[in-house]
């Protein structure tokens, strides 16, 4: 395990005791989310733009269209930030003031750059299936040549990160036990199914492997 | 219903079948969205803070603690990006080149504003509280004038926004439809519980009517 070193840009202010720098929770929680928002400046104006993404090691992947204002952007290697955040439940406290959220969350900074050479935006691209469904690369028909040339595949290292999480029971004040007030956590989760499938072919190991870990 | 002109800033550059950018459409993915991702620009780099929020008509409110760096973004009044989206499935097609997801994407923009007032800090407190779990508001003890005090309420007034949303099944190629490759759609949704109660108290319509509702 190695970790971040907390700087003014990724240091945790509110709550450090939430907080974590070490690349181990931080990948577990990028790895975790399905989705990620990378912001970029234009024009002094921030953009936040939801998209998918896959990690390999401490480089993350992105893919898009040629010429996208968001594949552009971190094409151009400016700095950037992205971050990531998983609902884990909702917590209800006796009291309105502590009513919070279990959740990880991680947000990176870094500057991005054009992935080029078929081989690499193969892999690229073989971990962005991989990231929402371990085991499809191999059950679907590869890329064309023609199909890899419309596609843009963009990275990002990871130079610095920073996690934050809360999990746990309500912390409600000590004068509100009494309350005749439930509270406890909501816990939330994704959950997969039932398939729409468009096709006559059995389910394949990569969906149900999805289902059975989702329906847990 | 109304609609946010397109703009360069706002305008859905790729794939513009998939754009919305009437307000009604906006609005339901705010609303549906538990969390947000608030990006915002200091010394010339981009911050992306996931966070909670609420919306009432057209503005935004989010909550913190005074001085954190999310808070004093927006209270500065500085430009403000806001994004939203909700993974609603995965596609899964024939090739590796036609996999996509179902979602439902939001992005805002506009500037931000401290809110003042304790009627005011009030009415966006009790947004955020029904904007998770509707009716707990009545069901908690309600904030004490030291709380009020601990709570920073930020405003945003949405002066620009689109929509980017993508449904149905997988959009393969003809030549590939004979291939022995099982494709459909996995559907993904929020389930909730088992609960985790940390009171000996009733189960409040709250908490049960979100249980009916995510395990539907």
């Amino acid at each position: 395990m190695t970790a971040f070193e907390p700087t003014p840009r990724n240091k945790v202010r509110r709550l450090p005791s939430r907080a974590a720098y070490d690349d181990k929770t931080i990948y577990a929680i990028i790895d975790a989310a399905p989705l990620c928002h990378v912001g970029f400046v234009s024009d002094g104006q921030p953009f936040v733009i939801p998209t998918q993404h896959a990690r390999v090691g401490s480089t993350l992947y992105f893919h898009g269209s040629p010429g996208s204002r968001l594949m552009r952007a971190i094409e151009s290697g400016q700095a950037l930030c992205v971050s990531f955040a998983l609902l884990d439940g909702l917590v209800a406290a006796r009291s309105i003031f502590h009513h919070s959220v279990n959740y990880r969350s991680a947000v990176v900074f870094g500057s991005g750059r054009k992935v080029e050479g078929e081989e690499q935006i193969l892999a690229a691209l073989r971990a962005f299936a991989e990231h929402v469904l371990p085991g499809r690369w191999d059950e679907a028909r590869p890329p064309s040549p023609a199909e890899l040339r419309a596609t843009t595949v963009a990275a990002l290292e990871i130079e610095s990160a920073s996690a934050k999480q809360r999990s746990g029971p309500p912390g409600d004040d000590p004068a509100d036990l009494e309350l005749p007030v439930w509270s406890g956590v909501i816990p939330l989760r994704t959950a997969a199914g039932p398939l729409e499938s468009d096709s006559d072919q059995p389910v394949p190991p990569s969906v149900q492997a999805l289902l059975k870990q989702q329906s847990a």
